[in-house]
């Protein structure tokens, strides 16, 4: 069994590293926060016994081979890069699960067959750098790495110069660990657990991810004399398409989601017509057809847009991931290990994106949910109770147990 | 007749003064670029013989006294701050105009019977500290001058320590000066003159401002897990309110203007549902009981709209002036003027807010205004024809000559 006080305790430390001045969670990728941040995980994966590497993209894992096999490793792993006012159990609980489960296999003389590779995955947030899951997308080969280092951010930075610039531009080639399966242990961000009263979930595909980013433009004028007629608003028509999304989404049955998280208008003054606005479209949705009928409806509305406000628009992608299908024999271990510790489980599709659908795209792979306190994440009050977090990380020493070879 | 050259010389100067790193100019109240530009209208004044005082408030005054009588002055102002990425005309034309009429008279060696005062009033554009037509409204007593100089900035400083800083808080108390009359030359940053091919606008009435700040509190959640009906979207409902203004606006025949120029999502993260949307609500109409039913009609929306967001809203006051009627003597005097010179003329209402409409609370008032290319301004395009901006400057001399007894 694992040491749940032990798995809080580091949580928490790890949650109190990043802190802006007010007191917000904000460790983006490859920032100071993100280094301290990595400089405490790896200093525990050392006091636990593990060897630390670090990849060319700054992916942070530590390796357990207590048998100096050959054997392909088996991966439990996430990310603790974090979005702006965040919790603390969002990825850090995959990456510090992982690492509680090596060091109570390892305390209990345990020698598995394969090595146990912990990891921590550059950048899976997108928050700075797009698209997200960066880290485990370039380890599965997905982005070449010299593509996603020229990254820039929303800060105008360069991805691959902030990593080395925190010291966390590895050596070793992106892939260079081939695992024999993956496992991911994470809160499941939304409400179904909770709601129906359900430990554990064995997540059994993803939905897709469509990431763009809009830019429109129109002409700065005075908001006094300028006639509603002769206007080209740049912030009226980002407006337009913001209500446009959620009305077309909402009036479907079908689960697709859509948000506008960022919006800037320029110049940004009371009264001035803005002559630009930029802002973000994310879409999901678990069925790909779906998913590109959404795309298509919304290039049909800018298009439209464009022309009644007589404004210019376009669009650039972010991000784009299809949904994937997790491996039916780990999701049946998942259940099979939730059904021996007593704890009812459900079949879930993930809503998140995570670590797990790239590295789905090298070795059999799936993830283990576990509820959060009103469906709330990405949010300061993102939570799930101590019962909750030791129950998943039990179900993910039984699982990596087995795949493992222990 | 005014030296055209001249003026369009220092128009032209000034407006170099206070560019950014784009290029774009940006001279704001209060602040550095503000006290560079102030510096040139002043040395400019002492130049041509007039005397430079300031008040607490910043307003900077050149008054020249040829005969040191003790007679009530004639004032010609207007301001030099500016919006962000501004044109060059909006307020310069008006104090450099001033100055150059009162240069015209002193060489031509005419004396008047009064004092000429030339007035740059502080913060007209609102843009950093609202609300805007700040200095002159003090001047008139509209507003205390303790409590104007306690304003907080967009960027959080307070007027009074910027003004301090910059060195133009001045030892006079605003109102110092009890101008006889007040007369105020402009672009007309719309698109009346110009469509109409007439050269001189004399602005009779100018329209009702009423500027909001609306702050709506939703709940930050992950952009993927959460479904659309469990969403407290901040930034959804904020987009609301921007098309509900423009629909409701563009329904009605009357020349009522609403404009957002302002937008702020927080955390401003792609995949994070927005927690908080802060926005500028700019509301304008010549007819103040029209201007009341807005502001109730979008007082009432707001309330529905936090009933079916689940958002919080909170409304913040910046600004609220009924709509003004100039001088009819004064007004009459311009068409006069304008007729002298064989120019076209046609009385108007202002569609800006202008010093004028303060100053016309403590003394006879009226408005000189100039074609616009393009009807646009608050734009780094605002444009004006050299012939049209010395037409408008000799309709100025004139009339300042008959007001002013010379
Ligand atoms: N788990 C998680 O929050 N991932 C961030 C990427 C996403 O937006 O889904
Ligand atoms: N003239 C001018 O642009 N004044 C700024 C105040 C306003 O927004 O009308």
């Amino acid at each position: 069994r694992i040491d749940g006080e032990r798995l809080l305790g580091r949580l928490r430390a790890l949650g109190g590293i990043g802190r802006d001045g007010d007191g917000r969670l904000v460790r983006l990728a490859a920032s100071d926060a993100d280094r301290a941040g990595r400089d405490a995980v790896a200093g525990w994966m050392r006091e636990a016994g593990l060897e630390v590497m670090l990849d060319r993209i700054g992916n942070l894992f530590g390796v357990w081979d207590p048998g100096a096999s050959d054997a392909a490793p088996l991966m439990l792993g996430s990310h603790i890069d974090t979005v702006i006012d965040a919790g603390i159990y969002d990825g850090c609980y995959g990456v510090l699960g992982g690492l509680e489960v090596v060091q109570t296999l390892r305390e209990a003389g345990v020698a598995p067959a394969r090595p146990i590779v912990v990891g921590a995955f550059t950048n899976e947030e997108g928050v700075r750098y797009a698209p997200d899951m960066m880290g485990s997308l370039v380890f599965a080969g997905g982005l070449g790495v010299e593509a996603a280092l020229a990254t820039v951010g929303t800060d105008g930075t360069v991805l691959g110069e902030e990593l080395a610039r925190i010291g966390h531009a590895g050596p070793h080639e992106p892939g260079f660990l081939r695992p024999h399966a993956y496992l991911e242990l994470h809160v499941e961000q939304g409400p179904v657990l909770e709601r129906e009263g359900v430990p554990i979930g064995a997540v059994e595909n993803l939905q897709g991810i469509s990431w763009q980013r809009v830019t429109i433009e129109g002409e700065a004028n005075h908001a006094g004399t300028t006639p509603m007629s002769m206007r080209r608003d740049a912030g009226q028509a980002a407006a337009r398409v913001v209500t446009f999304l959620r009305d077309r989404v909402s009036r479907s049955n079908a689960p697709t989601v859509a948000t506008v998280g960022c919006m800037v208008f320029e110049p940004n003054a009371i009264n001035v017509i803005p002559s630009r606005a930029v802002f973000t479209v994310d879409l999901r949705d678990p069925d790909e057809a779906r998913l590109l009928a959404e795309e298509v409806a919304l290039a049909r509305y800018l298009e439209e847009l464009a022309a009644a406000e007589g404004v210019a628009i376009t669009v650039e992608r972010l991000a784009r991931f299809q949904p994937v299908t997790f491996d039916p024999s780990i999701v049946r271990a998942i259940e099979a290990a939730a059904a021996a510790h007593g704890l009812r489980c459900r079949r879930m599709t993930s809503g998140a994106g995570h670590d797990a659908q790239m590295m789905a795209r090298v070795c059999p792979a799936a993830m283990i949910f576990v509820p959060s306190a009103g469906g709330i994440s990405h949010n300061p009050r993102e939570h799930t109770g101590l019962a909750d977090l030791v129950a998943g990380a039990n179900v993910l020493l039984d699982v990596a147990r087995e795949l493992a070879g222990a």
